[in-house]
């Protein structure tokens, strides 16, 4: 094999990262590799619109099926997004015995086990660091650094959009709104945010590095997952005064023989490695057995670093055809996945931060404490913090570990009290065992 | 190929470690595999002596002869530490066509390129994640995950010994021999502590990981290097009060075609990621041209986290061994090493923090203030703080950037002055530039 042939599949920001790093790096990239990588076709929606990419033009197409007959491809790189057309390319691709590379997570998210099943089935790689915190290596960790080990956790701040919405929100004082709209103006969030801002994206991410990391069969659709829409400006200023950062924290623990997976946004000691994530950047601790406790952090999406993460991949398999050893390493480090259950979100225990706003009245502080001890829920601190005027007070509990379902359960209480003059926002404690 | 049979040449600290681990994970490492990995012969000096482990008593050996004739033994791991003997041993493995694993930082510092391409002529692997950094994966994203990148600087670090002493001098106020001896008694540092102290068991691991990232050739005999033993209690306080940590610092960065690697005593800002690093901690940062910057960190030595790099490793070499793949990755990512200029630390520019012990008397601050000018060294703040009782004042600069070797020049000649009563402290001001 004289040299390794590419079809970039899409030309989005990604596509554009990898097309780059191939060019300005393609000397490196032969001296590593031993031969050189070259683009054969790139898959675009409109072939004729003029690309600042110089060389590019003469690859442009919009058959797939020219692209997937080619045998000079070698590697075919998904990067259209979604999941319908994506799952379709990959499949063809594989039954066309090109080893595959995707940056694509909601395919995977949706569609992985079986698409990892045709993968190994017809003996081509399918490589994906890039689905997952984007330059960050943390699927290449958690497959190889860590195969010799039993992780316990995995966690981290692995949405880039929340992460620079929240810091502007606590850096600024600014609404979620305005957050957002900024976030959008700078190009962090898209135009629907939907799929970051509702958590969905980092529950995605996690349950995929949960499958990795435990080698369990973990489906999105069934994890806890509360977004940053209900965050208020109040939330991060209460936060500093009780020394914490609030950020949309994704976790995947073992717990007694049962797998507890979540995302919610979480006060994080401002000391733990995770309060300490600005922007866009993403970080992923995990915990292991005899490793310990290990971090990784750096730019969690964008077109260089994901791109970064695709060329490598691409290296990759390619170093796999060029040893005919292509399937050395199962997709998922672990040849199949297990079902493990799913520990509910309400046997949860750990500080909750519970912040009411109430009626300025007599009796009210007494009466929520009797709700939270009838729930044996014990209070670490309490504060009521004067109402301004005429409008209502809020009165902020930090609880000791207390159960969720226990928490819930005393919210839904006193959430019915005729006192209670908004919704009642609790925000869990989380990350204080962190790394480093 | 049912089994994957494994010797380990040493069963200190890292060899219990990895026995413990194939034994503990054993089921998860077969499942991942594919087939089991079975431990052969445990090579050590006395093998009458008793182990603790259970298993063991049966495969003690003093013959490395025997344990590299046994055609059941695929992978050898060496363990044995130093730099002769282990080189003989991985030699004959190589002749003997093992896959080697080694975490022996030392041998590969002397030996490395040349056992290196001994492995690639021979066609066997042989890897070294154990080798810089304990259970930090350092190597491994190196060679694999930011192939396709260009590595512009590596920073970290690296040294848990010398950290750990940092962390008491500064947090305690102890004198540097008594952070040595706490550290000596708690296990954190050896009966001879040189390696570790003098800053060369540091440069070391960043020379291994300038050839990794630049495909360069890097002697730590050639970098420079200084240790911490000069290091007062002093010089904590006062950066403190500058905002800055104090850490050994390795670094290895491509400057106008030539590479800058040294090893020395820094301050950091208590905001950057390094300043964090906390007792046994190890953490790299590595700033590459697409993905931006990147941090890692963990515990960077002892039995248990270096027993899970060198457990991986096995896992590893023996995935190409069940694919036929061996030698898929050349050791250092690339065929070969080049020759690259190394920068003088004279040429160095940056902040400096010099501290002068001086009589107090008058004009002694103008006179030192002169002598910075005259070599064109441009300060940024200085603070006398008075003398107690009878004895010196102190005199503390802090610089613009400024070039290495005038400082070193002006240092030089303040030393000569009459009133200078002590050896004059100069600690560079680094990792402003931090990641995350």
């Amino acid at each position: 094999m004289r040299e390794i042939g590419v079809a970039l599949l899409g030309f989005g920001n990604v596509g554009q990262g990898a097309w780059r790093i191939l060019t300005a790096h393609a000397e490196d990239i032969q001296r590593r590799l031993g031969v050189p990588v070259r683009v054969r076709h790139v898959l675009v929606r409109d072939a004729s619109r003029a690309r600042a990419e110089a060389g590019v033009a003469g690859l442009l197409t919009t058959d797939v099926g020219a692209v997937l007959a080619d045998p000079s491809v070698h590697v075919v790189v998904e990067l259209v997004g979604g999941v319908e057309q994506a799952a379709s390319y990959v499949s063809a691709a594989i039954r066309a015995r090109k080893q595959v590379v995707t940056a694509n997570k909601a395919l995977l998210s949706a569609r992985g086990e079986a698409l990892f099943a045709e993968a190994a089935a017809a003996g081509v790689d399918l490589a994906f660091e890039g689905a997952v915190c984007g330059g960050v290596p943390v699927i290449r960790t958690l497959r190889e650094a860590l195969a010799s080990d039993r992780v316990q956790a995995v966690s981290g701040v692995v949405n880039g959009t929340t992460n620079f919405i929240l810091d502007a929100m606590g850096a600024g004082g600014s609404s979620y709104a305005e957050a957002l709209a900024r976030a959008q103006v700078l190009g962090f969030a898209e135009a629907d945010p939907t799929l970051d801002v509702s958590g969905m994206d980092a529950a995605q991410k996690i349950c995929l590095l949960a499958q990795l990391a435990f080698g369990a069969r973990v489906d999105p659709s069934r994890v806890h997952v509360e977004g940053i829409t209900r965050l208020e400006p109040v939330d991060f200023a209460l936060g500093r005064e009780l020394g914490f950062a609030l950020k949309l924290v994704a976790t995947a623990r073992r717990v007694d023989g049962a797998l507890d997976v979540r995302v919610h946004p979480a006060y994080v000691p401002v000391s733990a490695p995770l309060a300490q994530v600005r922007g866009g950047f993403n970080a992923v601790q995990v915990e292991c057995a005899a490793l310990g406790p290990l971090l990784l952090s750096g730019q969690g999406a964008g077109g260089m670093p994901t791109g970064a993460a695709v060329v490598s991949d691409i290296m990759d398999v390619s170093r796999n055809l060029l040893s005919h050893a292509s399937g050395r390493l199962p997709a998922l480090c672990a040849p199949f996945l297990q079902d493990v259950p799913l520990r509910p979100m309400g046997a949860w225990r750990g500080r909750h931060c519970l912040r009411f706003t109430v009626q300025d009245a007599p009796g009210v502080l007494a009466r929520i404490a009797g709700v939270l001890a009838e729930k044996e829920i014990s209070i670490a601190s309490i504060v009521q913090r004067p109402a301004q005027g005429e409008g209502p007070a809020q009165i902020v509990v930090l609880t000791h570990d207390a159960g969720d379902a226990a928490v819930a359960a005393a919210v839904g209480w006193i959430d019915q009290l005729a006192t209670t003059r908004a919704r009642i926002q609790v925000i869990r404690v989380e990350g204080g065992t962190g790394p480093v």
